[in-house]
């Protein structure tokens, strides 16, 4: 068995794109950072995640990213609300450079785990514009990956997994539910009320709810 | 006056680097990473280095990279002695993928400000062959951070400035010496011993040792 590094949010496409290296017949070792996200109970989902999906591994790692701040998951700066997502602007919730070092953070434990692989849940479709959810940045990191890493050096040649990168929001929910996912174990809101329900409004929850809505199904999550 | 994020150790790298920036006006932002290294005593010597320097900020993030380990200075491996330092074989002190994420979080953290230049004191001469040090990755994490920002989407161009990068040991501390820099308040050694004192044994000792010792000066670290 190979073993792949995935990074876990506890959002519903962390958990497909899990759920896809795992059919592919890796072993997951999950890392999941707590970088003083706004929704942090997203931490609980990836711990309910990783124990659905029986992962070998799930790795937390705190990581304080309000002492940077510049996004309204990392600061006081308000959640845009019923936003237009055809609006090609980087919203507030971008989070400076996260996804680089998110991958960095799973690249350096990959390499310590003696794996090439990395998976991640970034999707270029039904998104909020994110730069570091394209294409051209994936690919960047991971040439970059071979080079900053004794492994790369030594012939390893890493592989920045994102099986989700070009599918709609329904096509992954599709693809999670043929894997038999549940997705009531998954939370994706990035402003929750303090008993812990979705805002509804976010672009996080938008997107997810026109997923939901296109597949022609009740968001489980919301049942709960 | 333009800002600058500059990753300090509380070596004698990287407080050179920063002055050098310094002297060719940049503002300084000091970004000191608590990782949980063996030779946690450095971030005493970067708060001095920073104080020195009167940066305008000095920012300490915990990162604690025990939790992902693979290197003498995150593990109970041992910190190797008396190395031959034409050995090409990289050594257990190389910590997987920590310049990918320390550049990553100043690559964060330069955004946030507002800034594109990022300083770091790598050098890829007098050093232990350590593959996130070599011009090759800085320019592939160069060419990153512009496709992983916000700004860099919106046009920014990042930098990355390694000023030591070609420079013998003793040439940066001829450059440091030049710009008035006082190398007691710097710490190197991977292994100090609990009072502190340095084991004058592991590379970065001897890396040090051999600088001074072509300068034809005693290390005033040494003599604290």
């Amino acid at each position: 068995m190979r073993r792949a590094v995935v990074l876990l949010s506890g959002g519903l496409d962390s958990y497909t794109a899990a759920a896809i290296a795992q059919a592919d017949g890796f072993t997951l070792h999950a890392l999941s950072i707590l970088y003083g996200q706004r929704h942090a109970q997203e931490l609980e989902a990836a711990r309910r995640v990783a124990a659905a999906l029986r992962v070998a591994q799930h790795l937390e790692l705190p990581l304080d990213l309000r002492a940077i701040g510049g996004s309204s998951l990392t600061s006081d700066l308000p959640v845009p609300e019923d936003r237009d997502l055809a609006d090609a602007t980087i919203p507030s919730t971008y989070v400076p450079a996260r996804n680089t070092v998110f991958l960095s953070l799973a690249l350096g434990w990959a390499e310590v785990l003696g794996a090439t692989d990395i998976v991640i849940g970034v999707n270029a479709l039904d998104y909020s514009g994110y730069p570091d959810c394209r294409p051209d940045f994936v690919a960047a990191f991971e040439q970059l990956a071979n080079l900053a890493t004794r492994a790369g050096v030594e012939g390893a040649r890493f592989r920045i997994h994102t099986p989700l990168i070009t599918l709609s929001k329904a096509d992954i929910i599709r693809k999670g539910l043929s894997l038999g996912l549940d997705y009531g174990l998954t939370h994706s809101c990035y402003n929750p009320a303090p008993d812990g329900r979705a805002c509804g409004r976010c672009d996080s929850c938008v997107l997810r709810a026109k997923g939901f809505a296109e597949v022609g199904m009740a968001d489980p999550a919301l049942a709960r």
